[in-house]
């Protein structure tokens, strides 16, 4: 009988997410029945999206359940199967959860996928060579369309997706602009990741001064915005780019903490003809395969260095999970469970 | 030596248009050079397009000249010819301005299309088979993209591009929904040109009814959205976006007089995978014949019965095109100069 710990979603926050909204339980898990696959985590992946599945409004994924673990990207090894296609040893790539351990059925289409531990080390899956990775290349390639010579802007350029974004540009003779906060993050981003240059929006800290920068960094204009976190620094970014632009959002981070700020100026959309396009990457399942593969060439060939922000132990995935809403995180966060 | 009268721009607006902006100035036409065409303008176009040229900022042309004509659409005849592709005689769409008559280069690509007098009237030249009709047919067939079923909604529904948006997508099996201001626009839209309803949004002035009137008339929520106008309104019909939504974007009427009002929650771009994308159609000029074409034949066999406003005699352009931006006109306003 495996012994397993887990964090579930006690309650939901009246407007910020707080420690006393998770709850700690454990448990001891049932024998397998046919068919099933037990799971046991190295690494959970922590992201912004499940701030919004905490809330009982619409967001552009069913809620959380009260008293349900917290859902979650998980990669790990089988530890016992009853399914002819799983193997104990088996790395496997999941949604196993806030948890240690998950019962996975076999037969469910898409829920556990086979990885190789090496070249790329297991916990890119979680990153640059799963979720995070292939939003950034869905939305730059299919929704911005970057051809060379263009110039591209993307926030939270550190972070899993921005990161990915920035070299997939880079590769296809884009000039690559990153935002960060802080100097590191931004040393990281044009040192590592071979962006073209960085704005550190922490000493750019108001609309005259990140303009100028951006002005500075972009100095032909911008032609593809990846869009990761929302609010004012958008309206600068939106009114600095060419015509026929084209704006990939995924994700208004703003937002999962309360309202999202207006768009001060929809106007410009006319004036410069740009395209502004949502997305989910779970919703286009069809392009993961070529996109798992152009990364992970990237990461095995050390392109695409990415960064983690690794916090150990299940018990302390809450307080990561808040950090990363407040952008204490450097990189993908994760927490390591073995 | 024949007599013209022209309104110039005398002086830029500081916020709001007035009369004072504008001048009427009598000249003599020049004699015509070899390759020249003397066109006798029978209608003119007033557009709100034309308030972004008279400001001085950044917009999506170039802006107008101090002590320049006024710029606009007509139609008229060919009355003196020094170029071997016209006659007198001969019907003819152009960029006249706002003047009666107008001197034009035979040779300069695009400046002239002539034009059959019946079974479509002149006029229609200048709204549903012209500029406003093939703005409608580029925002919704190619951004909007609607299929057979989805619900379209339009506002400014009865003006000039407005009606050509929901004639088209009524032909291609959609249930479409308008808005309009007032009883008597929104009972043209819907038993002249065959909308499926109207909102009037005169009597639903505030977010919450407009709200329950616009959830009464698209029960399966909104697939396409062609945006004339912007404003508070915009913001309700986005909330009600169906997953996928795809927004046309053709006019912010409200910027024209001021700035332009922000968009209350950009984050439902993201939340329901909304592509939202400004466009001019004069930057797609490879689709006009095809365009022209159908809504010829929808004028032409009675299905597209475009409404017009029309004033009389260049002197009243101004104030016509200043009702025009204050929503007074009913369908296309022209100035009828014969």
């Amino acid at each position: 009988m495996t012994a397993n710990q887990k964090i579930v979603l006690d309650n939901r926050p009246a407007v910020e997410a707080s420690l006393s909204n998770f709850k700690l339980v454990s448990e001891t898990m049932p024998a397998l029945q046919d068919g099933q696959v037990l799971v046991k985590h190295h690494y959970l992946s922590l992201d912004p999206y499940m701030r919004g599945r905490m809330n009982d409004s619409k967001s552009y994924a069913a809620s959380q359940g009260i008293g349900e673990v917290m859902i979650g990207g998980t990669v790990g090894e089988v530890v016992e199967s009853k399914h002819a296609k799983y193997a104990v040893g088996d790395k496997v790539v999941g949604m196993g959860g806030w948890q240690q351990y998950s019962i996975v059925d076999g037969n469910a289409v898409g829920a556990l996928r086979k990885v190789q531990d090496g070249p790329i080390p297991l916990s890119a899956y979680l990153g640059a060579v799963g979720m995070p990775g292939v939003t950034a290349w869905y939305g730059l390639l299919k929704i911005c369309e970057p051809k060379a010579g263009e110039t591209v802007v993307v926030n939270a350029a550190s972070g899993a997706v921005g990161s990915a974004v920035g070299v997939l540009a880079k590769s296809r003779g884009c000039r690559v602009v990153g935002i960060a906060g802080g100097a590191e993050k931004c040393a990281y981003v044009v040192n590592e990741l071979g962006f073209d240059a960085c704005i550190d929006y922490k000493a750019q800290s108001d609309g005259k001064s990140f303009n100028a920068a951006l002005k500075a960094a972009a100095p032909n204009g911008i032609d593809c915005f990846f869009e990761n976190v929302g609010g004012w620094m958008s309206d600068v970014i939106l009114a600095r780019m060419n015509a026929f632009g084209r704006i990939a959002v995924c994700g208004m981070i703003s937002r999962y903490d309360g309202a999202s700020p207006p768009l001060a100026n929809p106007a410009i959309i006319l004036v410069s003809r740009l395209k502004m396009q949502g997305f989910i990457v779970s919703e286009h399942m069809e392009v993961w395969p070529e996109a798992l593969k152009e990364l992970g060439g990237l990461v095995a060939s050390g392109k695409l260095r990415a960064r983690e922000s690794i916090a150990e132990g299940i018990e302390n995935a809450p307080e990561a999970f808040l950090g990363l809403l407040k952008g204490r995180n450097f990189g993908k966060q994760l927490v390591k469970l073995i």
